[in-house]
Protein backbone atom coordinates (compact mmCIF):
# COMPACT_ATOMS: atom_id res chain seq x y z
CA UNK A 1 0.00 0.00 0.00
CA UNK A 2 1.24 3.29 -0.40
CA UNK A 3 2.32 5.27 2.33
CA UNK A 4 -0.18 8.47 2.76
CA UNK A 5 -3.23 8.51 4.02
CA UNK A 6 -4.44 10.27 0.66
CA UNK A 7 -2.88 7.60 -1.21
CA UNK A 8 -4.32 4.43 0.45
CA UNK A 9 -7.77 6.39 0.15
CA UNK A 10 -7.11 6.71 -3.49
CA UNK A 11 -6.23 3.04 -3.76
CA UNK A 12 -8.72 1.90 -2.32
CA UNK A 13 -11.38 4.04 -4.28
CA UNK A 14 -9.46 2.61 -7.32
CA UNK A 15 -9.56 -0.89 -6.44
CA UNK A 16 -13.47 -0.10 -5.25
CA UNK A 17 -14.06 1.23 -8.87
CA UNK A 18 -15.86 4.27 -7.66
CA UNK A 19 -15.23 7.86 -7.02
CA UNK A 20 -15.89 9.84 -3.88
CA UNK A 21 -14.90 13.08 -5.38
CA UNK A 22 -17.11 16.38 -5.72
CA UNK A 23 -20.41 16.68 -3.34
CA UNK A 24 -21.05 13.71 -1.27
CA UNK A 25 -24.97 14.13 -1.69
CA UNK A 26 -27.08 13.69 1.55
CA UNK A 27 -31.16 13.03 1.56
CA UNK A 28 -32.85 15.21 4.34
CA UNK A 29 -32.67 18.45 6.09
CA UNK A 30 -29.17 17.81 8.13
CA UNK A 31 -25.58 18.45 7.68
CA UNK A 32 -22.75 15.27 7.15
CA UNK A 33 -20.13 17.00 9.61
CA UNK A 34 -20.36 18.71 12.61
CA UNK A 35 -17.48 19.40 14.36
CA UNK A 36 -17.02 20.16 18.33
CA UNK A 37 -14.03 20.59 20.22
CA UNK A 38 -11.57 17.36 19.03
CA UNK A 39 -14.23 15.22 17.74
CA UNK A 40 -15.73 15.38 14.52
CA UNK A 41 -19.55 13.55 14.14
CA UNK A 42 -20.58 11.90 11.11
CA UNK A 43 -24.00 11.74 9.50
CA UNK A 44 -25.10 7.95 8.57
CA UNK A 45 -24.00 6.97 5.31
CA UNK A 46 -25.39 4.78 2.86
CA UNK A 47 -23.75 2.87 0.02
CA UNK A 48 -24.29 5.82 -2.77
CA UNK A 49 -21.87 7.26 -5.56
CA UNK A 50 -23.60 10.23 -6.77
CA UNK A 51 -26.95 9.60 -7.02
CA UNK A 52 -27.57 6.47 -7.30
CA UNK A 53 -27.49 3.82 -3.85
CA UNK A 54 -25.40 0.76 -5.45
CA UNK A 55 -26.15 -1.84 -2.79
CA UNK A 56 -29.96 -2.52 -2.29
CA UNK A 57 -31.74 -5.01 -0.31
CA UNK A 58 -32.50 -7.19 2.43
CA UNK A 59 -28.37 -9.00 3.37
CA UNK A 60 -29.42 -12.71 3.80
CA UNK A 61 -32.00 -12.83 1.00
CA UNK A 62 -31.22 -10.47 -1.80
CA UNK A 63 -27.79 -9.43 -0.84
CA UNK A 64 -25.03 -11.53 -0.49
CA UNK A 65 -22.54 -11.35 2.76
CA UNK A 66 -19.57 -10.41 0.13
CA UNK A 67 -21.86 -7.87 -1.51
CA UNK A 68 -22.89 -6.39 1.82
CA UNK A 69 -18.99 -5.67 3.18
CA UNK A 70 -18.44 -3.97 -0.43
CA UNK A 71 -21.70 -1.85 0.71
CA UNK A 72 -20.09 -1.48 4.21
CA UNK A 73 -16.59 -0.70 2.49
CA UNK A 74 -18.75 2.03 0.50
CA UNK A 75 -20.17 3.43 3.25
CA UNK A 76 -17.34 4.47 4.93
CA UNK A 77 -14.73 5.70 2.21
CA UNK A 78 -18.20 8.27 2.04
CA UNK A 79 -17.09 9.51 5.54
CA UNK A 80 -13.90 9.59 4.71
CA UNK A 81 -14.05 11.35 2.24
CA UNK A 82 -16.29 13.77 4.11
CA UNK A 83 -13.40 13.69 6.93
CA UNK A 84 -11.23 14.83 4.09
CA UNK A 85 -13.36 17.42 2.89
CA UNK A 86 -14.16 19.13 6.46
CA UNK A 87 -10.45 18.88 7.68
CA UNK A 88 -8.34 19.67 4.61
CA UNK A 89 -6.42 15.95 5.13
CA UNK A 90 -7.34 13.03 6.46
CA UNK A 91 -3.86 13.27 8.51
CA UNK A 92 -5.86 15.27 10.92
CA UNK A 93 -7.53 12.33 12.37
CA UNK A 94 -6.26 10.76 15.17
CA UNK A 95 -8.83 8.56 15.98
CA UNK A 96 -11.98 6.61 15.02
CA UNK A 97 -13.93 6.17 18.31
CA UNK A 98 -16.68 5.01 17.10
CA UNK A 99 -18.75 3.55 14.09
CA UNK A 100 -22.18 1.64 14.18
CA UNK A 101 -23.17 -0.70 11.47
CA UNK A 102 -26.78 -0.78 10.37
CA UNK A 103 -27.71 -4.05 8.15
CA UNK A 104 -30.81 -4.43 6.46
CA UNK A 105 -31.57 -7.83 7.65
CA UNK A 106 -33.18 -11.05 6.42
CA UNK A 107 -34.73 -12.55 9.02
CA UNK A 108 -32.15 -15.25 10.22
CA UNK A 109 -29.51 -13.60 8.92
CA UNK A 110 -26.61 -13.37 12.06
CA UNK A 111 -23.66 -12.11 10.41
CA UNK A 112 -23.65 -8.54 10.70
CA UNK A 113 -20.04 -8.51 12.11
CA UNK A 114 -19.03 -10.05 9.64
CA UNK A 115 -20.49 -7.48 7.53
CA UNK A 116 -19.43 -4.63 9.29
CA UNK A 117 -15.29 -6.08 9.11
CA UNK A 118 -15.87 -4.40 5.54
CA UNK A 119 -16.16 -1.15 6.97
CA UNK A 120 -13.31 -1.66 9.69
CA UNK A 121 -10.82 -3.06 7.02
CA UNK A 122 -11.51 0.47 4.89
CA UNK A 123 -10.57 1.86 8.15
CA UNK A 124 -7.34 0.11 9.01
CA UNK A 125 -6.68 0.46 5.11
CA UNK A 126 -6.54 4.33 5.35
CA UNK A 127 -5.65 5.55 8.79
CA UNK A 128 -3.57 2.62 10.35
CA UNK A 129 -3.14 2.31 13.97
CA UNK A 130 -5.66 5.75 14.30
CA UNK A 131 -8.25 3.48 12.50
CA UNK A 132 -8.49 1.40 15.60
CA UNK A 133 -11.87 1.83 16.62
CA UNK A 134 -14.95 0.32 18.96
CA UNK A 135 -17.88 -0.40 17.00
CA UNK A 136 -21.71 -1.72 17.64
CA UNK A 137 -22.74 -3.86 14.46
CA UNK A 138 -27.02 -4.72 14.50
CA UNK A 139 -29.50 -5.89 12.29
CA UNK A 140 -31.97 -3.62 11.17
CA UNK A 141 -35.63 -4.11 9.37
CA UNK A 142 -35.66 -1.36 6.99
CA UNK A 143 -32.87 1.05 5.62
CA UNK A 144 -33.73 4.90 4.08
CA UNK A 145 -33.89 4.01 0.17
CA UNK A 146 -33.61 0.31 0.48
CA UNK A 147 -30.04 0.46 1.71
CA UNK A 148 -28.35 -2.26 2.67
CA UNK A 149 -26.41 -1.16 5.09
CA UNK A 150 -25.86 2.59 6.53
CA UNK A 151 -22.19 3.38 9.11
CA UNK A 152 -21.94 6.39 11.12
CA UNK A 153 -18.90 7.52 13.07
CA UNK A 154 -17.28 9.88 15.21
CA UNK A 155 -13.58 11.19 14.85
CA UNK A 156 -11.51 12.28 16.86
CA UNK A 157 -9.10 14.98 15.19
CA UNK A 158 -6.11 17.17 16.28
CA UNK A 159 -7.27 20.40 15.68
CA UNK A 160 -9.78 22.32 18.23
CA UNK A 161 -12.42 24.16 16.43
CA UNK A 162 -15.81 25.15 18.37
CA UNK B 1 -41.14 33.32 13.79
CA UNK B 2 -40.91 34.99 16.86
CA UNK B 3 -37.33 36.13 17.80
CA UNK B 4 -36.30 34.06 20.90
CA UNK B 5 -35.68 30.46 20.74
CA UNK B 6 -38.13 30.19 23.91
CA UNK B 7 -40.42 31.74 21.93
CA UNK B 8 -40.15 29.70 19.13
CA UNK B 9 -40.48 27.02 20.85
CA UNK B 10 -43.65 27.97 22.88
CA UNK B 11 -44.93 28.62 19.47
CA UNK B 12 -44.25 25.50 18.10
CA UNK B 13 -45.76 24.07 20.49
CA UNK B 14 -49.02 25.66 19.85
CA UNK B 15 -49.36 24.73 16.64
CA UNK B 16 -48.59 21.01 17.30
CA UNK B 17 -51.20 21.20 19.84
CA UNK B 18 -49.19 19.33 22.88
CA UNK B 19 -47.83 20.80 25.56
CA UNK B 20 -44.58 20.05 27.00
CA UNK B 21 -44.59 21.70 30.01
CA UNK B 22 -44.22 20.01 33.79
CA UNK B 23 -42.42 16.52 33.85
CA UNK B 24 -41.14 14.83 31.28
CA UNK B 25 -42.03 11.18 31.91
CA UNK B 26 -39.32 8.44 31.36
CA UNK B 27 -40.73 4.44 31.36
CA UNK B 28 -37.69 3.35 33.17
CA UNK B 29 -34.80 2.70 35.16
CA UNK B 30 -32.41 5.20 34.22
CA UNK B 31 -31.83 9.57 33.81
CA UNK B 32 -32.99 11.79 30.70
CA UNK B 33 -30.27 13.79 30.42
CA UNK B 34 -26.37 13.43 31.40
CA UNK B 35 -24.52 16.72 30.88
CA UNK B 36 -20.26 16.12 30.95
CA UNK B 37 -18.39 19.02 29.60
CA UNK B 38 -19.98 20.55 27.41
CA UNK B 39 -21.80 17.71 26.09
CA UNK B 40 -25.20 16.88 27.06
CA UNK B 41 -26.70 13.52 26.11
CA UNK B 42 -30.63 13.30 26.22
CA UNK B 43 -32.12 9.85 26.23
CA UNK B 44 -34.44 7.90 23.56
CA UNK B 45 -37.54 9.83 23.39
CA UNK B 46 -41.19 8.32 22.03
CA UNK B 47 -43.72 10.68 21.11
CA UNK B 48 -45.56 10.41 25.01
CA UNK B 49 -47.32 14.00 25.92
CA UNK B 50 -48.26 13.32 29.61
CA UNK B 51 -49.15 9.43 30.06
CA UNK B 52 -49.78 8.32 26.55
CA UNK B 53 -47.65 8.16 23.37
CA UNK B 54 -49.66 9.74 20.65
CA UNK B 55 -48.58 8.35 17.66
CA UNK B 56 -48.18 3.95 17.79
CA UNK B 57 -47.97 1.50 15.20
CA UNK B 58 -45.62 0.60 12.37
CA UNK B 59 -44.84 3.37 9.62
CA UNK B 60 -45.93 2.81 6.19
CA UNK B 61 -48.53 0.52 7.45
CA UNK B 62 -50.80 2.09 10.27
CA UNK B 63 -48.82 5.32 10.27
CA UNK B 64 -49.09 7.09 7.54
CA UNK B 65 -45.48 9.48 6.62
CA UNK B 66 -47.15 12.73 7.81
CA UNK B 67 -48.01 11.06 11.34
CA UNK B 68 -44.70 9.99 11.42
CA UNK B 69 -43.09 13.27 10.55
CA UNK B 70 -45.78 14.63 13.41
CA UNK B 71 -44.03 11.55 16.37
CA UNK B 72 -40.56 12.72 15.25
CA UNK B 73 -41.41 16.52 15.81
CA UNK B 74 -42.72 15.47 19.25
CA UNK B 75 -39.75 13.29 20.52
CA UNK B 76 -38.22 16.28 18.85
CA UNK B 77 -39.73 18.84 21.58
CA UNK B 78 -39.39 16.51 24.45
CA UNK B 79 -36.23 16.72 24.02
CA UNK B 80 -35.85 20.51 23.55
CA UNK B 81 -38.02 20.70 26.93
CA UNK B 82 -35.62 18.47 28.43
CA UNK B 83 -32.58 20.45 27.86
CA UNK B 84 -34.67 23.71 28.80
CA UNK B 85 -35.39 22.19 32.17
CA UNK B 86 -31.38 21.23 32.51
CA UNK B 87 -29.56 24.06 31.37
CA UNK B 88 -32.06 26.90 32.27
CA UNK B 89 -32.32 28.32 28.61
CA UNK B 90 -31.98 26.87 25.06
CA UNK B 91 -29.72 29.95 24.91
CA UNK B 92 -27.11 27.63 26.21
CA UNK B 93 -27.33 25.04 23.41
CA UNK B 94 -24.34 25.97 21.56
CA UNK B 95 -24.78 23.07 18.96
CA UNK B 96 -26.82 20.01 18.31
CA UNK B 97 -24.13 17.40 17.43
CA UNK B 98 -25.75 14.54 16.65
CA UNK B 99 -29.38 12.88 16.46
CA UNK B 100 -30.37 8.75 15.80
CA UNK B 101 -34.17 8.84 14.54
CA UNK B 102 -35.14 4.82 14.90
CA UNK B 103 -38.66 4.63 12.67
CA UNK B 104 -40.54 1.47 13.57
CA UNK B 105 -41.16 0.53 10.18
CA UNK B 106 -43.01 -1.47 7.60
CA UNK B 107 -41.94 -3.85 5.35
CA UNK B 108 -40.64 -2.32 2.34
CA UNK B 109 -40.90 1.39 3.44
CA UNK B 110 -37.72 3.07 2.88
CA UNK B 111 -38.37 6.47 3.78
CA UNK B 112 -36.73 6.53 7.35
CA UNK B 113 -35.27 9.96 5.67
CA UNK B 114 -38.35 11.87 5.41
CA UNK B 115 -39.47 11.03 8.35
CA UNK B 116 -36.78 12.28 10.09
CA UNK B 117 -36.63 15.57 8.69
CA UNK B 118 -39.66 16.12 11.37
CA UNK B 119 -37.20 15.98 13.74
CA UNK B 120 -34.92 18.51 11.86
CA UNK B 121 -37.27 20.64 11.21
CA UNK B 122 -37.64 21.28 15.14
CA UNK B 123 -34.43 21.75 15.76
CA UNK B 124 -33.91 24.04 12.57
CA UNK B 125 -37.02 26.15 13.38
CA UNK B 126 -36.25 26.52 17.28
CA UNK B 127 -32.34 26.75 17.33
CA UNK B 128 -31.39 28.44 13.91
CA UNK B 129 -27.74 27.74 12.93
CA UNK B 130 -27.07 26.02 16.30
CA UNK B 131 -29.75 23.68 15.33
CA UNK B 132 -27.58 22.36 12.16
CA UNK B 133 -26.65 18.39 13.13
CA UNK B 134 -25.33 14.98 12.02
CA UNK B 135 -28.07 12.55 11.82
CA UNK B 136 -28.62 9.25 11.13
CA UNK B 137 -31.96 7.19 10.41
CA UNK B 138 -32.67 3.62 10.41
CA UNK B 139 -35.92 1.74 10.59
CA UNK B 140 -36.06 -0.76 13.53
CA UNK B 141 -38.49 -3.67 14.05
CA UNK B 142 -39.97 -2.84 17.15
CA UNK B 143 -39.74 0.81 19.50
CA UNK B 144 -40.73 0.83 23.49
CA UNK B 145 -44.97 1.08 24.13
CA UNK B 146 -44.78 0.56 19.79
CA UNK B 147 -44.11 3.97 18.97
CA UNK B 148 -43.95 4.90 15.95
CA UNK B 149 -40.90 6.48 15.89
CA UNK B 150 -37.68 7.43 18.80
CA UNK B 151 -35.09 9.65 18.88
CA UNK B 152 -32.00 10.81 20.94
CA UNK B 153 -29.32 13.59 20.69
CA UNK B 154 -26.18 14.69 21.66
CA UNK B 155 -26.26 18.73 22.44
CA UNK B 156 -23.14 21.21 22.91
CA UNK B 157 -23.56 23.79 25.43
CA UNK B 158 -21.90 26.56 27.03
CA UNK B 159 -21.60 25.68 30.25
CA UNK B 160 -19.06 23.04 31.53
CA UNK B 161 -20.16 21.49 34.48
CA UNK B 162 -18.30 18.02 35.56
CA UNK C 1 -23.73 -5.02 49.04
CA UNK C 2 -20.27 -4.94 50.00
CA UNK C 3 -19.14 -1.42 49.85
CA UNK C 4 -16.02 -1.17 46.68
CA UNK C 5 -17.08 -1.17 43.18
CA UNK C 6 -14.91 -4.08 42.63
CA UNK C 7 -16.70 -6.13 45.07
CA UNK C 8 -19.89 -5.26 44.26
CA UNK C 9 -19.02 -6.44 40.40
CA UNK C 10 -18.02 -9.78 42.21
CA UNK C 11 -20.74 -10.27 43.86
CA UNK C 12 -22.94 -9.71 41.22
CA UNK C 13 -20.90 -11.98 39.31
CA UNK C 14 -21.54 -14.57 41.37
CA UNK C 15 -25.49 -14.12 41.64
CA UNK C 16 -25.28 -14.30 38.20
CA UNK C 17 -23.22 -17.80 37.67
CA UNK C 18 -20.75 -16.19 34.99
CA UNK C 19 -17.06 -15.07 35.04
CA UNK C 20 -15.98 -12.20 33.19
CA UNK C 21 -12.53 -13.11 33.66
CA UNK C 22 -10.04 -13.09 31.38
CA UNK C 23 -10.34 -12.11 27.72
CA UNK C 24 -13.37 -10.80 26.56
CA UNK C 25 -13.58 -12.19 23.08
CA UNK C 26 -15.08 -9.98 20.21
CA UNK C 27 -15.99 -11.07 16.79
CA UNK C 28 -14.32 -8.75 14.37
CA UNK C 29 -11.80 -6.69 13.28
CA UNK C 30 -12.08 -3.87 15.82
CA UNK C 31 -10.98 -3.28 19.54
CA UNK C 32 -12.95 -3.33 22.39
CA UNK C 33 -12.12 0.01 24.10
CA UNK C 34 -11.27 3.71 22.62
CA UNK C 35 -10.01 6.21 25.15
CA UNK C 36 -10.08 9.57 24.24
CA UNK C 37 -9.26 12.44 27.07
CA UNK C 38 -12.30 11.75 29.63
CA UNK C 39 -14.64 9.73 27.21
CA UNK C 40 -14.67 5.69 27.36
CA UNK C 41 -16.05 4.13 24.22
CA UNK C 42 -16.89 0.13 24.62
CA UNK C 43 -17.87 -1.69 21.56
CA UNK C 44 -21.69 -3.05 21.46
CA UNK C 45 -21.43 -6.47 23.25
CA UNK C 46 -23.63 -9.33 23.19
CA UNK C 47 -24.23 -11.94 26.63
CA UNK C 48 -20.68 -14.11 25.77
CA UNK C 49 -19.61 -15.75 28.52
CA UNK C 50 -15.87 -17.10 26.94
CA UNK C 51 -17.03 -18.78 24.06
CA UNK C 52 -20.28 -19.20 23.82
CA UNK C 53 -23.47 -16.70 23.55
CA UNK C 54 -25.76 -17.83 26.51
CA UNK C 55 -28.69 -15.87 25.59
CA UNK C 56 -30.28 -16.36 21.68
CA UNK C 57 -33.09 -15.74 20.15
CA UNK C 58 -35.98 -13.41 19.61
CA UNK C 59 -37.55 -12.19 22.48
CA UNK C 60 -41.10 -11.73 23.09
CA UNK C 61 -40.88 -15.29 20.94
CA UNK C 62 -38.30 -17.43 22.29
CA UNK C 63 -36.65 -15.20 25.04
CA UNK C 64 -38.91 -14.61 28.02
CA UNK C 65 -38.62 -11.29 29.42
CA UNK C 66 -36.58 -12.25 32.60
CA UNK C 67 -34.13 -14.23 30.05
CA UNK C 68 -33.61 -10.89 27.92
CA UNK C 69 -33.22 -8.81 31.71
CA UNK C 70 -30.28 -11.87 32.04
CA UNK C 71 -29.10 -11.15 28.76
CA UNK C 72 -28.57 -7.63 29.18
CA UNK C 73 -26.90 -7.95 32.44
CA UNK C 74 -24.18 -9.75 30.91
CA UNK C 75 -23.71 -7.49 27.92
CA UNK C 76 -23.23 -4.89 31.03
CA UNK C 77 -21.10 -7.04 33.05
CA UNK C 78 -19.03 -7.44 29.92
CA UNK C 79 -18.45 -3.45 29.74
CA UNK C 80 -17.43 -3.19 33.03
CA UNK C 81 -14.81 -5.75 32.99
CA UNK C 82 -13.59 -4.08 30.05
CA UNK C 83 -13.16 -1.20 31.61
CA UNK C 84 -11.88 -2.77 34.65
CA UNK C 85 -8.72 -4.15 32.29
CA UNK C 86 -8.68 -0.61 30.37
CA UNK C 87 -8.86 1.30 33.48
CA UNK C 88 -7.04 -0.83 36.10
CA UNK C 89 -10.15 0.06 37.91
CA UNK C 90 -13.78 1.29 38.19
CA UNK C 91 -13.02 3.78 40.60
CA UNK C 92 -12.19 5.89 37.48
CA UNK C 93 -15.62 6.05 36.01
CA UNK C 94 -17.12 9.33 36.67
CA UNK C 95 -20.27 8.44 35.08
CA UNK C 96 -21.88 6.84 32.48
CA UNK C 97 -22.67 9.02 29.68
CA UNK C 98 -25.06 7.03 27.52
CA UNK C 99 -26.16 3.57 26.83
CA UNK C 100 -27.68 1.64 23.83
CA UNK C 101 -29.63 -1.19 24.19
CA UNK C 102 -31.06 -3.40 21.45
CA UNK C 103 -33.44 -5.98 22.05
CA UNK C 104 -33.73 -8.63 18.72
CA UNK C 105 -37.03 -8.66 19.03
CA UNK C 106 -40.15 -10.44 18.29
CA UNK C 107 -43.35 -8.58 15.67
CA UNK C 108 -45.77 -6.71 18.53
CA UNK C 109 -43.26 -6.92 21.11
CA UNK C 110 -42.91 -3.95 22.71
CA UNK C 111 -40.98 -3.90 25.74
CA UNK C 112 -37.63 -3.26 25.33
CA UNK C 113 -37.18 -0.33 28.02
CA UNK C 114 -37.95 -3.33 30.47
CA UNK C 115 -35.57 -5.38 28.88
CA UNK C 116 -33.01 -2.30 29.04
CA UNK C 117 -33.55 -2.13 32.91
CA UNK C 118 -31.71 -5.18 33.28
CA UNK C 119 -28.54 -3.30 32.34
CA UNK C 120 -29.24 -0.54 34.08
CA UNK C 121 -29.95 -2.30 37.37
CA UNK C 122 -26.21 -3.49 36.53
CA UNK C 123 -24.53 0.06 36.52
CA UNK C 124 -26.48 1.26 39.69
CA UNK C 125 -25.71 -1.71 41.79
CA UNK C 126 -22.13 -1.71 40.80
CA UNK C 127 -21.55 2.46 40.59
CA UNK C 128 -24.04 3.99 42.25
CA UNK C 129 -24.43 7.53 41.30
CA UNK C 130 -21.59 7.50 38.82
CA UNK C 131 -23.97 4.84 37.03
CA UNK C 132 -26.48 6.86 36.53
CA UNK C 133 -27.13 7.53 32.72
CA UNK C 134 -29.28 8.27 30.00
CA UNK C 135 -30.15 5.60 27.53
CA UNK C 136 -31.79 4.57 24.14
CA UNK C 137 -33.58 1.26 23.54
CA UNK C 138 -34.84 -0.18 20.07
CA UNK C 139 -35.60 -3.63 19.30
CA UNK C 140 -34.17 -4.63 16.64
CA UNK C 141 -34.42 -7.20 13.55
CA UNK C 142 -31.52 -9.14 14.26
CA UNK C 143 -28.37 -9.36 16.24
CA UNK C 144 -25.01 -10.60 15.23
CA UNK C 145 -24.35 -14.46 16.17
CA UNK C 146 -28.55 -14.57 17.59
CA UNK C 147 -27.76 -12.73 20.14
CA UNK C 148 -31.16 -11.95 22.25
CA UNK C 149 -29.63 -8.45 23.27
CA UNK C 150 -26.64 -5.75 22.48
CA UNK C 151 -25.74 -2.92 24.14
CA UNK C 152 -23.08 -0.44 24.11
CA UNK C 153 -21.66 2.64 25.85
CA UNK C 154 -20.13 5.54 26.62
CA UNK C 155 -18.29 6.44 30.00
CA UNK C 156 -16.65 9.47 30.93
CA UNK C 157 -13.80 8.77 33.23
CA UNK C 158 -11.44 10.94 35.56
CA UNK C 159 -8.15 10.24 33.76
CA UNK C 160 -7.05 12.29 30.42
CA UNK C 161 -5.08 10.50 28.29
CA UNK C 162 -4.89 10.16 24.57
Amino acid sequence: MPDTRAARFAALESSLGHSFAGEIKIGGNYVSVVQHGDQVFVSGQIPRVGDEVVVTGRVGADVPLAQAQLAAKICTMRALALLTQTLGSLDHVTRILRITVFVQSAEGFTQQSEVADGASEVLYAVLGEAGKHTRTSVGVYQLPKNAAVEVDLIAAVDERRA
